[in-house]
């Protein structure tokens, strides 16, 4: 017996209406290309938005296709993904820090039909399209004048589109199976694969997201996602400020803590979403200058594990952050680590283990451990498993079968990250599965060790890696870049690790690097680290496993 | 092009299944049959839902077919919530405060299949099955020993059903637009008609009341509703609470102020949901004991308008109270007074006008106000119109396709309410279509003077009607009830309207009655009033509409 309720295809299109509808006064501010600050509202935005869309059509862009971005966040940027989610073509994003052969691997794969330019890229998309065969669209998201015609002579400006477009766009009205957003992951080996989001799984995930549990948006917050909108769409926020009507304030290319500090003083921004080392990076600011948060009160930290030294540097200026843990193949929320009740009774430091663990999975997550051979193991805290993952947010495939089938037989997708789940529900990721360090057999979490190594005061960045031993097969070695202008020797870091981990997985020494080698997303990226460090001597640190 | 995310239906089986897994502990407690508070949690209510799934296959009962219950808001009523949704039948909440005519034509028109009933509906249940064709199951909840066998010679306990059941109920698996409850809703004219939801409409209704600005729950709430799980499914609070695994309080059959303040003190309960009659009792209890409110911040109060002397009774005891507006036939969510930051930035004062309006819409209701003629009317605040709605949480036929086509030619469907929309957003309900007085040509809002009538200190309920005029057609009649030992003339109760209404406006003459008559869902029941006053002598208060 069906239910009888109406057919109302869960779209993307339907949240810009909805806040341009009810909402379309309130703001949306951008640090745009000059560094000022702009502002727009959601009206304005669907307005330009359903021009671009026609515009779009008329360059011959059909439902289905695929239109690039590479774009900061900025309002021009959210106006090119309602314009291309809204006609039913797919809004790839391109992360402009790939190297330049995977973006051209990734843009013929996906075979982009055009691509929405921010200014300041024109040298890159140039660099690009010229060395591929490449036959569509350039379109620069700024006026004629910006174009740099001596590199991109074809390229179009997106406000002579605007300009010239009819506000009749044909928006929505398709199944919310269709696909609204494209987005590369970089595995371990091989080429990135394409991520292909639904206009269901985008909707259901925003509204996941909205729970006070998880990003809690009301009206009444400044939300800002410092996180990139090519990095799992920014984990959805520009779609849940919208769907709210909250104002969204969007930082654009300057990430460094001086300009977030200014933009979150300056618009009243309560809640944020980043990476940790951008707020390594804002604490940092901070102690350098004084300088105090008055109007920020919860943050989200993910895409790397959270240093107990950032929880406790935020919540010194009254800032509470929570831990996220996902991925792109997961819309990406996959779990929160919100105190329960139980642990919210304790004092800080007892809280202090719930809140580094990667947390909890909000209802439409279904999360489970297993074994090498796929049996689910106890929720126990201390047995690790391969993490796998199941919902209606949760990746079924890579773009053109990449990969082959990444479901299990439950229809979980196995995440490749290594984790224990406690008796509380706290899920924490003891390592990636590839950079699981195994020492006589058994495993060492790197990112255990990286946690406290990175709340060394001296410390900037920190990363363990394995590296071939005789004897114990793998040992860790403690790989740190230090402030600037701080000085310090292997055993005054390791000092730190005492009595803080087993006594087995201390590292076995400590080298230490000018930069840390960082991914397109902003993590450590320890394949280059392996490549430089293949046989580094260790000195013979432990003779026994054992507590 | 499809998107390339899981198959995963959303259906209310993992709702119960994610508390169960990840929320096992937090409790559910309820006020039992015998008036005492028990406890339970969502780990023991889906293990008995599991089983009693079984029981009821185990009966015959197969997917699709329709299961009764009569019952309190009770952790019982909860289990058989589950048990009946999480195998692909439908629950169909009985509400037994309709009249027996009604209740047997609805289980005849619904083809129930079993009734789950509360041992103090035993009597109930019997009339009503001994006078008609009954062959289905009644079944208790409670034990063997509480089964009146006298006049239900053949019931079944359901204590006895868990006990001998097994654990491996077939739950979930099918089709997320699978029907999951039913609620009839008694209409104007004509029988009542059956409002049939779906998972997918359920699911999606769950995750629209979490955000912030609607129900706003967290994991750390106390969440108590008040409205009956009969009156469209308590407005999805407990499917709500069992997603976020917050402590869910029941308060069974005793809804008096002092039953209610007992358990909210007793319990801490944070959040609730009720009827302004309801807040009004408890109001009253509170004045009359000196009882304060310690633990309750926010209320959600719909199901009619909230008359302002209980928002600022509400808030004098700390607590905040927000309108809702919505109907059986929405889910029940509509609208939500939440305060914009605009509004909230003024005084109290200044505030109440947006917070006596029914509200804004969350992402997921379209709203509109439409003409006669079916075209849109403009957001102004001041011309009403018709209001039709639309959303995966719309209804969009009846069952048995009970008065045909429901849905205008937008797939709107049409409230039967006459609002207006203001350039804020706020949908204010000017009246029910049916309940509209015309007077000389022009409406009349009904709602508005009962609003005002009922803050006077001397008045429990105030209704008002048309009744038939001479010159104008029709006049408003003020029918009050009022407070225990008060007395009071016509023209000291009219004098607390003027200047807060138009002239033309004013009811004729008051009416005052020992208790007014209310409808089986709490609210006043105008048609038995309007059958009262057919033709009341009123005398000449207005010469001439106008200001
Ligand atoms: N909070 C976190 N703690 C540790 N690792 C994380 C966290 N969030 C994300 N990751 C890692 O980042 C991976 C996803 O990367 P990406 O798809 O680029 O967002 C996950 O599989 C994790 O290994």
């Amino acid at each position: 017996m069906r239910g009888l309720m109406q057919h109302w295809p869960l779209t993307v299109d339907r949240i810009i209406d909805h806040a341009a509808d009810w909402d379309g006064d309130r703001p949306v501010i951008f640090r745009a290309a000059d560094g000022d600050i702009a502002r727009t509202d959601y009206a304005a935005i669907r307005a330009r938005a359903r021009r671009l869309s026609t515009a779009l059509a008329g360059l011959g862009i059909r439902p289905g296709d695929r239109v690039a971005t590479m774009a900061w966040n900025n309002a021009h940027h959210l106006e090119c993904w309602f314009a291309v989610m809204g006609m039913g073509a797919v809004c790839h994003t391109l992360n402009p820090r790939l190297f330049a052969e995977q973006l051209r691997y990734i843009i013929s794969h996906a075979e982009d039909r055009a691509i929405l330019v921010d200014p300041c890229f024109q040298p890159l998309v140039a660099a690009l399209t010229a060395a591929m065969d490449w036959r569509g669209a350039i379109i620069l998201l700024g006026g004629d004048a910006q174009i740099d015609r001596a590199i991109l002579p074809h390229a179009l400006a997106v406000e002579t589109l605007i300009a010239a477009a009819s506000d009749d766009a044909a928006w929505g009205g398709f199944d919310e199976e269709t696909a609204c957003a494209l987005c590369y992951t970089s595995g371990t080996t091989g080429h990135p694969k394409g991520v292909l989001y639904s206009h269901r799984s985008t909707v259901i995930h925003m509204l996941m997201t909205l729970q006070p549990d998880v990003f809690g948006l009301s009206i009444h917050d400044v939300a800002m996602p410092i996180v990139p909108m090519y990095h799992a769409n920014a984990w959805g926020m520009p779609l849940s400020t919208a769907a709210v009507g909250c104002t969204l304030a969007l930082p654009g290319a300057q990430l460094d803590g001086a300009s977030l500090h200014e933009l979150i003083e300056r618009e009243g921004v309560t809640f944020s979403a980043a990476v940790p080392t951008i707020w390594q990076g804002l604490l940092h600011h901070l102690a350098q200058t004084g300088g105090t948060l008055t109007s920020l009160k919860r943050v989200i930290i993910g895409g790397a594990a959270l240093p107990e030294s950032i929880v406790r540097g935020l919540r010194d200026h009254g800032v509470e952050s929570v831990q996220g843990w996902g991925m792109t193949e997961t819309s990406p929320i996959g779990t929160h680590a919100k105190l329960t009740p139980m642990v919210a009774a304790r004092p800080l430091d007892d809280q202090m283990p719930f809140r580094l663990k990667q947390g909890r999975p909000p209802f439409g997550i279904d999360l489970k451990i297993v074994d090498d051979a796929g049996q689910r193991l106890p929720h126990d805290g201390v047995v690790p498993g391969r993490l796998h993952v199941s919902g209606p947010t949760v990746a079924s495939a890579y773009l053109s079968g990449a990969a082959g089938e990444i479901l299990d037989d439950e229809g979980y997708f196995d995440t490749g990250d290594i984790a224990t789940i406690c008796p509380q529900g706290y899920m924490a990721i003891v390592d990636r599965a590839k950079d699981v360090i195994k020492s006589g057999g058994e495993w060492i979490s790197s990112i255990e060790i990286e946690n406290i190594a990175s709340g060394h005061p001296k410390v900037a960045l920190a990363a363990v890696i394995g590296v071939p031993h005789p004897r114990w097969d793998e040992r860790p070695l403690l790989i740190a870049a230090l402030h600037p202008g701080e000085a310090a020797s292997p055993d005054e870091i390791l000092s730190c690790l005492e009595g803080r981990i087993a006594r087995w997985w201390m590292p076995d020494t400590v080298v230490f690097v000018e930069a840390m080698p960082l991914g397109a997303t902003g993590k450590i990226d320890k394949k280059i680290l392996r490549a430089q460090f293949p046989a580094y001597p260790l000195p013979e640190r432990i003779s026994e496993h054992g507590a």
